[in-house]
C-alpha cells in the first residue's frame, strides 16, 4: 500500500477493486457504468472509462504494468510499481485498449490515489439541450473541473422515470447529474459556483443531494439508463461517438435531425463533461427495413462526430461492428500501422481475430 | 481554451508552453529540470518526467493527440482533443517516449489543467538518510501526495550550497524539499500534517516558504544540483535508476556501498516522492581505470533497482548508453516484441537508429 498500487487478476470485478481500496481509505477512479458485472481484465483490454473520466481519466491511467502472455507463447512484464519508467516501448499502453488482439493479460498492476475527502452530487435542469451545453462549457471555462458532468435528454429521463420512479423531473429538455469531490471547503465553493453558471445558463430548478443516499439515487439514475430504454423496444444499440467538448450541443442536434431524417427512436445521454455520448437507438432487430436505417443513421452520426473533431468511440471500442468506420478516424495510413503492428506480434492472426482490423490478404493465404 | 488543450510544433520550449498556459489560469505540469531548455518534440519522444510525477504523472499523461511523420513518409494523426478515443490501438501513447525510433513527431495537442489556486514549499533537514526515506513514505501513507518530494544527500547540498550561497544546511545528511498546492485550506492542512510527519520521523529542522520567492529559491536549489555537481569535474555521469517508492532507502544505501565499494564520488539527489533517483558520478573520461570502475559500478546500480522492482530508466530513456541493459528490466522477450515493432514501422531501421535497440543480424544484411 506504500506504493499506493493494487495487483489482480484479470477476473476481479472493476467494483470489487473499487470495495477493496476503499478499504484503506484508496480511490480506485475508473467507473465504467457495468462495474458491477465488468471484470477488470475487460475493462484494461476495452480502456474502459466512465462517469469519471473528465476529473480522472480512463482505466489507462490507472494501469501501471502487465503481465501478457503472447502469441507466441512468450510471457512478458511491462512497468511495473513504478511512478515513472521509459526503458524501451510503452508495452503497457499499448495492451491496454488493444481489445485482446495483441495477447493475453494474466495480472495487472493498478494504480490507485488518495480517496477524496467528500463529494456533493446535484441535479440542474434545462428547457434547452443548448442551455445545458452552453452550462457545461461555462464551467469549465471558469476552470472548475467536477469529477461528473452526466448528461440526459428528455426522452432518456421520462423512460428512466417510468423505470425507476425515483422523482425525476420529466419536464425538463436535458438533466444535468453533476458531482464534484476533494477537500470539504473547495466542494462547498465549487458547487455554489457550478449553482450560479447553471442558473446564468438558463437552470430552471437546481437539487443539491442533502445526503449520500439522495447521491447515490440520483447516479443510480444515470447508470439505470441503458437497463431502462432497453425494456422498450427488442432491441438496443448503445453507440459511443465522441467530440471535443466544446462540440456537444452541435452532437446532439445532429442526432437528433439524423433521427428524425430517418424516422428512428434515439434517446441520448452520456458524459458531457468528457463529450463522450451515448446516443441509443431503440429498435428491433427482426425489422430489415428499419435496421437499414439505423445503419445509415448511425453512419452519419459517426461521420459528424469526425467532422466535428471527434471519434467514432470513446469507450466502447472497435470489435466487429465499428471496424467499418475506423478509417473515418485514423486513416488508411493509420489502419496500416495497426495491422503492421497486429502482424508483428500476432502473425497468425490468433488473438481475438477479426476484431479491430481486417486482414482479407492474409485470410485468403489461409 | 474550451477544450482545454494546447497544439503545439515539437520546437517550442517546455518553459514556453508552461508560460503560455499560465496566462489561462491554465497549467501545464510536467516539469522536466531541464525545461528552460527543452523543446517539447524533445520531452514527448523522451517521455520527460520531472519533479511533479509523484501527484501529476509524467509528459504521457498530457499528450492528447499527435502528428507523425512515419519512415514510409505516410503522416498519420493520433487521438485528439478528446478525453476518451478507443478507435483502435493506443499510438499516441506508443510513440510517446519511443526516442524519435518510429516517426518524426510534427504536432502534438497537449492537456491542461486548471491551475492550482495555492502553493507552498518547504524544507526538512534529516540527521540521517533513512529518516528522510521514512518521513516519505509517513507522508504517503497518510494519504498526501504532495506536488513535489525531492531529496537531496549531504554531498549534493554541500556542492549546491558552494555554488549558489542561498544558505543552505549543510550539516543535514539528507533534505527533503516539499511543495503541495490545491486549494489554500488543502494546503495549509496538508503543509501542517507533513511538517508533524517529518517531526515524527526525525527532522531536526523545518522551513516553511515564506514567499514565492523563497519558495522559488528552494526550488532553485535543486534544479541546480546538475550544474553545481557538474563543476567539480571534468565528466558527470548523471543516472536516473528508479524504484517503487517504499525501495528508496535501500536503493539509496544501495548506491553508497557500491560507491564506497568501487571508491567513486557518487552524489544522489531526485524525486523521492516518486521513487526516481539520479545518483550522479562525479569523474574524468580520460581517466580509463576510473571510467571502468564507473561502468562496473552503475551496471551494480541498475541490477540492484531491478532487483528492488525498479527499472534503469525512469525519465532519461535508453539511448544507446543503456541499450546493454534493457533486457534487465524487459528481458529477451520484452526486446523481442519491442524489435518487431520497430522492423514493423521503421523496416529500414532509418528512424535515429542505434538507439534503444540493437539489429546486428539486419546490419549485416546491409
Amino acid at each position: 500500500m506504500q506504493n499506493l498500487t493494487m495487483t489482480v487478476q484479470p477476473g476481479v470485478y472493476t467494483k470489487t477493486i473499487y470495495e477493496e481500496a476503499d478499504k484503506f481509505n484508496l480511490f480506485y477512479p475508473p467507473d465504467p457504468g457495468s462495474m458491477h458485472i465488468s471484470q477488470i481484465g475487460g475493462n484494461i483490454s476495452e480502456n474502459s472509462g466512465g462517469l469519471r473520466g473528465l476529473k480522472y481519466g480512463v482505466t489507462k491511467d490507472y494501469v501501471l504494468g502487465l503481465e501478457v502472455v503472447l502469441p507466441n507463447g512468450d510471457i512478458i512484464h511491462t512497468g511495473g510499481k513504478l511512478a515513472k519508467d521509459v526503458a524501451g516501448y510503452n508495452l503497457t499502453d499499448l495492451f491496454v485498449g488493444s481489445e485482446g488482439t495483441l495477447g493475453i493479460i494474466t495480472k495487472a498492476i493498478l494504480r490507485l490515489i488518495p480517496k477524496p475527502e467528500k463529494k456533493k452530487t446535484m441535479l440542474a435542469l434545462f428547457h434547452h439541450m443548448n442551455d445545458a451545453a452552453k452550462a457545461v462549457s461555462a464551467i469549465i471555462e471558469n476552470r472548475i473541473i467536477p469529477v461528473t458532468m452526466e448528461f440526459l435528454d428528455q426522452p432518456t429521463v421520462k423512460v428512466v422515470e417510468d423505470y425507476a420512479k425515483i422523482g425525476l423531473p420529466t419536464n425538463a429538455k436535458a438533466i444535468l447529474i453533476i458531482e464534484q469531490d476533494g477537500s470539504p471547503e473547495q466542494v462547498e465553493r465549487d458547487i455554489v459556483k457550478i449553482s450560479n453558471l447553471c442558473r446564468e445558463n438558463g437552470a430552471f430548478e437546481l437539487k443539491i443531494a442533502k445526503t449520500d443516499q439522495e447521491a447515490e439515487t440520483l447516479l443510480t439514475a444515470r447508470r439505470s439508463a441503458l437497463t431502462a430504454l432497453s425494456r422498450l423496444k427488442p432491441t438496443t444499440i448503445l453507440e459511443d461517438a465522441t467530440v471535443p467538448r466544446s462540440e456537444i450541443a452541435n452532437m446532439v442536434n445532429a442526432i437528433n435531425e439524423i433521427a428524425e431524417k430517418y424516422d428512428l427512436t434515439i434517446c441520448t445521454f452520456g458524459h458531457a463533461g468528457d463529450g463522450n455520448l451515448h446516443p441509443t437507438c431503440l429498435t428491433d432487430a427482426r425489422d430489415e427495413e428499419e435496421m437499414a436505417r439505423v445503419e445509415k443513421a448511425f453512419e452519419e452520426i459517426f461521420h459528424k462526430a469526425i467532422e466535428l473533431g471527434g471519434t467514432i468511440t470513446g469507450e466502447h471500442g472497435v470489435g466487429k461492428m465499428k471496424l467499418p468506420y475506423l478509417h473515418l478516424k485514423v486513416g488508411e495510413e493509420g489502419i496500416n500501422v495497426m495491422r503492421q503492428i497486429k502482424k508483428a506480434l500476432d502473425p497468425n492472426l490468433i488473438m481475438n481475430p477479426g476484431k479491430i482490423l481486417e486482414f482479407p490478404e492474409i485470410e485468403v493465404l489461409k
